[in-house]
């Protein structure tokens, strides 16, 4: 395939299903190459991409920058903690002066809902949403939506997949809500009633407070990251009852399909949202799904930053 | 062109004339490649580039790293954070290390004035220096004059450029007072007293105490960053006030030439030394620097690291 | 040659002697292409190297780097500090999550002892061990071991070596004292009691408790970095205390042979266990040791990375 192009990856919503199609059909030949002896292309040669990192994040931040490498394209990281934001320089100023090193593509992580968006604004090169506080992480979706069909094949429409933690705080929930209705599956969510949103049609799947109601016979449990200093706070009281209460466990997990897949983003609290014995089981897909990232990721960068016409490998 | 030597670059007065222009000449081929859709060539590969950092900046780590990388050199970032610094380790240590390792260029950015001649003395490869206390910061220096000549040819002899600032401890006015007048510009200085040489014999261009007189006429105003920690010391009483008196706004700006760039090395306090307006205004140059950065440094890196023979770009 | 293979090394003890001499016969070669103009070969191209260091090291970390780029690897630094660590990630699920991006090395650097061989049993692909906690460092035994032979001959057989320091608490000590062993020559310690181990036999060697027994008509004398926090405790009064009385200077090294040659792993704390005098003289081949590590490196990688039948160099 001659990649069709993508000007910015900002959010899902700026998808529509064909092009969501061809991230993930082209990610299916970037796979191919990581698990080649030389699991590197030509195809981004002597182009720039710069990772900036205003929150910490090995895996995804590694993540891209060995998709890029892979690529043969030039990966600058910067960082908040070496960053001129100590000086006091604005996030325009510092996309400004990045694009005007012409940066071909900026990944952007940041806390701030939106960001992405600004960095898009300012920059002529393309932008990367790596995760923008509680909005949006589309790269993770694409990375999971890859995965499952790895396991469940590329038609999603049968599927009923279980999004189970703190819903309404999670970028991750939100990109994964997005995209998977998109591709035509069945969507519901799991969490304490103070972490699910407040107007379910905004998700546009069921919210259950109990996590067995979800799971039942679904075909994907999804399990989210819980933010620890989230706990022992008005949202939930402690730990060890969110864990009684919400883990995935054996037990629990025995409610959805016998094939059922299990999901999680990474990095896990084992013994907290999912338990060792879930984590590391037969069901688990959890390294599935890092694999599946840098492919991914290669994609998106292709689609992003070749030339018109460069094929995706050679 | 093949381009003559350079052994290292630590300080402007290390260059005459000639060589200045050559590096200016090199840097306008480069310039080019940084603007292809493929931004690299391989006229450094095999070579050993590293970036060893004593003060955090992004703005010139990245610039320099992508310098190297799109002439296809190895390059390594060294910052203190991660150094044998904190193991006490000395600098010649580490510098007669990093020389065992075979570096062909150490780009050296340090807190004491001269530290990259004691690092040269040290190191069979060549050093660069990325700026050195209150001394020198030689190829910001030559991007600026790079950025003069894009928007005002390269005769450089018929031009007024006024540097505003602190003038007394910026070592940005300091090697762009002698590249700008070796290259035959009138240079004049303006800022409080506290901050203006006592002998202004010694920057080879008169100094005034009102930055409106300075500006008066010029073609090139260059703006300094104020180092906010000497604001509301002895030297200057407040930013507020700061502002007020040496801050440059679209009105003092109207006293220079119709057509006068105003350039800041970054990043920029905005609404301190400059004003929103003026720094986004038409007659801003700040991102053209930035550009010129990247093809200076590696006109830079070229001439201090490439076998003789090889050929700029191919 | 094309390399017989190495599937980890994590210790010394790991290494027959056939396979410890032929990793000292490919850095042979790989000495050669670092002393090149161009000093790369394509030899690991598409391969990707992973350096994790859970302790700061510039001069290990900035070796393996250079290592595996100057193979035309993709290499990744990862660091505690920007780690998910901090999120509370176990160290075997950041394994788990390199190998799933197909890390083909993980260069692993620990304060705990056998944290190498525990990312081993969860990787699919190499691992190298750059130091764990008070156990091993087997590339610095090997580049010791390479540069005594650049300097006395292949054959170490009739060498005696003085290892000197704080033995009992060395991975440096450790591993120099397997690996000299096993290739031949007599190596003994010297240290105070409180950092000498009680049962000598565990090191092949005497223990002497004066420093200048164990260096009498020795070839190599290989001093150890004293860790200042260890001084002034039970163990040691003080680092004046620990100069006088087991610091190398000129008078005692005058009881080594006349062409004996002085080694330290780096970073040295001049003035404490070695003197100023000594560290720059003649006999220190300091420098040649860091030159080496580089070698040593890109031959560990070699024999652990590339396909079978890779030629070590084109």
């Amino acid at each position: 395939m001659n990649g069709s192009r993508l000007h910015h990856l900002l959010s899902i919503t700026d998808l529509d299903r064909t092009q969501a199609e061809q991230i993930l059909e082209t990610a299916r030949a970037f796979l191919a190459v990581t698990r080649r002896p030389v699991r590197k292309v030509p195809t981004l040669r002597g182009k720039t991409i710069v990772n900036l990192f205003y929150e910490a994040s090995t895996r995804t931040r590694t993540s891209f920058e060995l998709a890029g490498k892979r690529l043969s394209a030039d990966v600058i990281n910067v960082s908040t903690q070496a960053s001129s934001t100590k000086k006091g320089e604005t996030l325009r100023d510092t996309v400004a002066t990045l694009d005007a090193m012409h940066a071909d593509v900026i990944v952007v992580r940041h806390a701030a809902s939106g960001a992405p968006h600004f960095v898009a604004r300012h920059a002529r090169g393309a932008v990367v949403n790596a995760g923008d506080g509680m909005h949006e992480h589309p790269t993770q979706a694409l990375l999971d939506a890859f995965t499952i069909q790895q396991h469940k094949g590329t038609d999603l429409s049968r599927l009923r997949i279980a999004i189970c933690g703190d819903i309404l705080h999670s970028r991750v929930a939100r990109s994964n809500a997005l995209l998977l209705r998109m591709l035509g599956a069945e969507v519901c969510f799991a969490g304490p009633r103070t972490m699910l949103p407040l107007d379910e049609a905004a998700l546009g799947g069921t919210c259950y407070d109990r996590i067995e109601t979800a799971i039942e016979g679904c075909d994907v449990v999804m399990m989210l990251r819980i933010q620890r200093e989230r706990l022992g706070t008005a949202l939930f009281p402690t730990t060890r009852e969110y864990a009684r209460e919400f883990g995935l466990n054996a037990a629990r997990l025995a409610k959805a399909k016998p094939d059922a897949i299990v999901m999680h983003p990474g990095p896990m609290n084992r013994g907290v949202e999912i338990s060792e014995e879930v984590a590391d089981g037969a069901h688990s897909v959890v390294l599935n799904q890092v694999e599946s990232g840098v492919a991914i990721r290669m994609a998106v960068l292709y689609m992003c930053a070749s030339e018109p016409g460069t094929p995706l490998a050679s």
